[in-house]
């Protein structure tokens, strides 16, 4: 035994599975059947353009329209329409990939539009709506005779002699009542071609609508309005980005991001993709200001190809971090399920990625350079894409450590060299150790700052969201650097020159003042102890070391698992200043009672400039002072 | 001209469609080959279970193995089988839908197990990561020959004599290795196995792993132990969705969440679900402790087709509030498209969805009725899901108003009504509408909350992510209940009963503290104005009236658009108590300066109970706070 063969599709079996079960998504159809319109209709411009066709092309817009009573959905061109002959040809037999064809025959003759229907299956998702399908077309080949065909969704189709008098094909969808009548709707078949449709390159008419226009003047001689009909135009033929950027002005594309989202606020600068090669690829991606829901920002850059709209979901496509711009991606070269949802696995993909990347930072690299005013103005919205691109991305790290900011707590911008330069001779530590200190909240920081400032260091204001992220990469890419939050420790040990300061006090009033504050603190959590701090410093300050700070913190945000140290309680040092006077005032105290007192009102003060101060503990505080104020 | 014909489609040009372009993942073909192999062996169960097949069934296992150095892939099944005619019947003639013959023909002979491969396509999935495909088959029927078959992608095959032994199929797949040597590795498809295979019906052996055994005793009699080599069974095939809930115990719940999520904290309680009609559907849906991170707690439920995974993401099956729930849902009445992928319009879905929703309702009504004290202790966990459940389905609020709780900043439960009895006593304003307090934020709000437990009021605890919208609905669908949160006005008019305080004041006196307030004050967005208040309330209290509070925080959370109350300032009344002693205080001083100050401070002390002293603000607070301690 031994046999070739090949293997065969039985054509009953798989019908129904192309007519119902191909695409998720019902509402397609209309999607391709639109797009099928489009593309006869530039198939007949392309004829003539190599004078194949040499009658008038005459107006190719394609019309959509429906009828409540019939029950149809028709869908009309004027392109290239079909002979009896041609629709035996492209539509009984499935799959014959006549577009294919079409491409091989004319693809060395100039024209480098090229054909949508990739399958040459989209015209039986008509059946996904529809219980019968009517073809009514005319060829352009002169002396053709009109031809229809009728299908109802058998394997069965009946081929007549047609009444079409004008080049072009209507298809008509005799729609199926109980599953599908939703689409017998104007509000929801214009919202479908809103989505799908609105930059196919021909012209599309869906009904009509209502305009206002001049009609004489009236005894006043005040111009007088009547109501008239016009075309409801559905679509943008010639979207911004299959232009030239060198023809286009500024306020053009803002014009274009308004078309794409009304009601949004301008953009802050845009970047026009136009690449031939190893990849086809043109759009126009915006740089939005950056609201305060991060989330409601995603998923905004719509992916066409070849002007059909294919998703809005662009993950793979465009990198993680720039999911946040705005835009158009449009792209024959993405490739596509049979229901259009795109491949992950594919090379291309990965190029088209990088490309993009490159892309935005060429246009942030040139921004910088051009005017670095207004760069410093956009970097609040800016930042926060370059900080999760360097963070995710080591080659766009490297290109970015040039133009990426930081920012001081009094709005200075420097660029990483820059901020070196400017704290490299105060905020060494004795160990040669750079610090950059920095607060992740400037107004609840506010009282550590200002100890800060008296000595001339300098602030990075650190509040973004990536943030705590940024601020690790920082240290593990700039060479001996460390970063500190203000409240990490009292302002003296922040950046450690081992210098020190005399006490006032002695070693032995030191430790009594140890004892009563740590009876009027009474925390098991709090590591109390007397230092000789600056006299114009705080009586007492709580600090929380930056080590400890950062684990609970990655903690909270649900990484490290095994160690747990988010649960355990928060663990404060809490530092006696031996020189401020109020210290001396609660040794000085000669009832036990008010020792205790004072002590506690400057443990709650301290509580209070670390954000530490609530519920019971507020109120006694509040209640407290009012005591202390009346009396 | 009239003729009629049939649609035919042609296999060379749908072939590499089928191949390549119909699963945008290209893993799926392990879960496609896989489910046919236990397929065929669940054929062969059935046919013995009717007598049609009478020799040893013997151990029906699947085994999944790959050799490197071959470049293959091999799934290896004991099942029914298939001679050369049988492999030219269902593998040669795509979409034959042989499993549908096969259902038809047996249906009726008492067992409802049905088979999976919907449309015939799986095997040829093969193709996206195959070059050539080898067929190996021995059928169960006695005396058939084994048959080999062979096809390298093109629409070619080649059928021969084949050298199996064993009854059973083995597809040996030779891996494309341009595009798809990722899959000739353990961890790789290890991975694909645990994610498809997990759970269908018939074992599957993948490779074997180390395993340590007792062998025999050592000098000291102590045990020693050896490594063998042991099986590598990847999944559970009796997993406990498809078993009676009357034979599982809690123990057995636990432990089949233990193998659904390891490392995850115990559900609360867990649904069985299941019905015959109108759809078949079995499952667990397991109420999981919910974390901080309400984000990364989503897609935990998986589905299930008759045992194969399908995927993580039910929307659309479950409703949107239930998305939290962990567990597994089992239903081959959710409709497909050719990829799996669900198709959301279809009308089963709806129902599954409302029956999902009445028996979790049904479930928390049950739990409240038999334990209420650990009911409560759960409410934190169950809380969320209630609430969500009752914002956004009027249904589910109408079930769920007998079983929702609310609480109080002590940790005391009520049920709708009870609440209602508990507070309508002295609860009631002069207009008999009952007031609910409610603090967002206890510790914060605490001295406003010690002021309303003085007039024994109750204050529910609303510091939910839910909590803001949910006001909203209690006030709409509580009759004549209004909701107000503590820090909206000054305790006597929270709930208005028209009852005035005498002033200790002249008008004089007055009209001279609010001039004094206003100028420590000064700031222009806050109303002062001296009111005649408890002496032993507050000297100073900062509120927001509730509506603009509301306005407020709906446009911080991105709603509204056009009223933009967001971006104004944040307006504030000011209350000069004025009987309290600070304030006649602050009138009796001769020093202008000091005057100022003490009010200030009086000021200070009530933005600080709102938290809402901050920055520069704060940082003179404290210093002006250590000076008063100092001096």
């Amino acid at each position: 035994m031994q046999e070739k063969g090949n293997i065969s599709i039985h054509t009953e079996n798989i019908f129904p599975i192309i007519k119902k079960f191909l695409y998720s998504d019902h509402e397609i159809f209309l999607r391709e059947l639109v797009s099928n319109a489009v593309d006869a209709s530039q198939k007949l411009k392309q004829l003539s353009g190599i004078g194949e066709f040499k009658g008038e092309l005459g107006d190719l817009r394609v019309e959509v329209s429906f009828d409540e009573a019939a029950k149809t959905i028709t869908i009309s061109d004027r392109g290239i329409g079909m002979t009896a002959e041609d629709i035996k040809k492209y539509i009984n037999q499935i799959a014959f990939s006549g577009a294919t064809e079409f491409v091989e025959k004319y693809k060395d003759k100039g024209d480098e539009q090229q054909i949508i229907g990739h399958f040459g299956l989209g015209f039986y998702s008509a059946f996904m709506v529809a219980e019968k399908v009517e073809i009514n077309s005319l060829s352009h080949v002169e002396g053709s005779e009109p031809a229809r065909w009728i299908c109802d969704g058998s394997t069965e189709f009946e081929i007549s002699e047609g009444d079409r008098t004008e080049r072009g094909t209507d298809i008509i969808l005799h729609v199926n009542m109980e599953d599908s009548a939703e689409f017998l709707n104007e509000a929801r078949l214009q919202g479908i071609l809103d989505k799908y449709c609105k930059f196919l390159p021909i012209e599309v008419k869906f009904g009509e609508k209502d305009k206002q226009v001049e009609d004489g003047k009236d005894d006043e001689d005040k111009p007088k309005y009547k109501t008239v009909k016009e075309d409801n135009i559905i679509n943008n033929p010639a979207p911004l980005w299959t232009k030239s950027p060198s023809e286009l002005t500024d306020e053009d594309y803002l014009a274009f991001y308004r078309e794409l989202y009304p009601f949004s606020e301008e953009p802050l600068f845009w970047i026009h993709l136009n690449v031939d090669y190893p990849f086809n690829l043109t759009g126009i991606l915006y740089f939005p200001k950056v609201k305060n829901d991060f989330e409601m920002q995603k998923n905004k850059i719509q992916l066409y190809s070849r002007q059909v709209f294919i998703t809005d979901e662009v993950k793979d496509v465009v990198p993680e971090f720039l999911m946040l711009l705005h835009g158009v991606i449009d792209s024959p070269d993405i490739p596509l399920n049979v229901s259009r949802s795109f491949l992950q696995a594919d090379g291309n993909v990965k190029k088209i990625n990088s490309y993009i990347t490159k892309k935005v930072a060429d246009k942030l690299g040139e921004l910088y350079k051009k005017d670095r005013a207004e760069y410093e103005k956009k970097w609040s919205d800016i930042g926060l894409f370059v900080k999760y691109g360097m963070l995710s991305d080591e080659k766009f790290y490297d290109k970015a450590k040039d133009f990426a900011l930081l920012e001081n707590v009094d709005g200075e911008f420097f660029n990483f060299d820059e901020y070196k330069t400017k704290t490299e001779a105060l905020q060494k530590d004795k160990d040669d150790n750079l610090v950059y200190l920095y607060s992740t909240d400037p107004a609840k920081q506010h009282t550590f700052i200002q100890s800060i400032k008296k000595k001339s260091y300098d602030v990075l204001k650190m509040d973004g969201q990536l943030d705590s992220h940024f601020i690790g990469t920082l240290e593990h890419k700039l060479e001996k650097t460390q970063l500190k939050r203000v409240d990490a420790e009292t302002v003296d040990k922040l950046i450690n020159k081992d210098e020190k300061i005399e006490s006032v006090l002695s070693d032995d009033d030191k430790e009594k003042a140890k004892t009563i504050f740590e009876k009027a603190i009474n925390d098991k959590n709090s590591t109390v102890a007397v230092e000789s701090l600056a006299s114009d410093e705080m009586p007492v300050i709580v600090t929380m070391p930056e080590f400890m700070r950062r684990m609970k913190d990655m903690q909270r945000q649900g990484g490290g698992g095994m160690m747990m140290m988010g649960d355990m309680p928060d663990q404060y040092n809490v530092a006696i200043n031996a020189n401020h006077p109020l210290v001396a005032k609660v040794l000085g105290s000669d009832q036990e009672d008010a020792k205790e007192k004072l002590a506690r009102q400057a443990y709650d003060l301290a509580l209070l400039s670390q954000g530490l101060l609530e519920g019971e503990a507020l109120t006694q505080f509040i209640n407290r002072s009012v005591e202390l104020s009346t009396n």
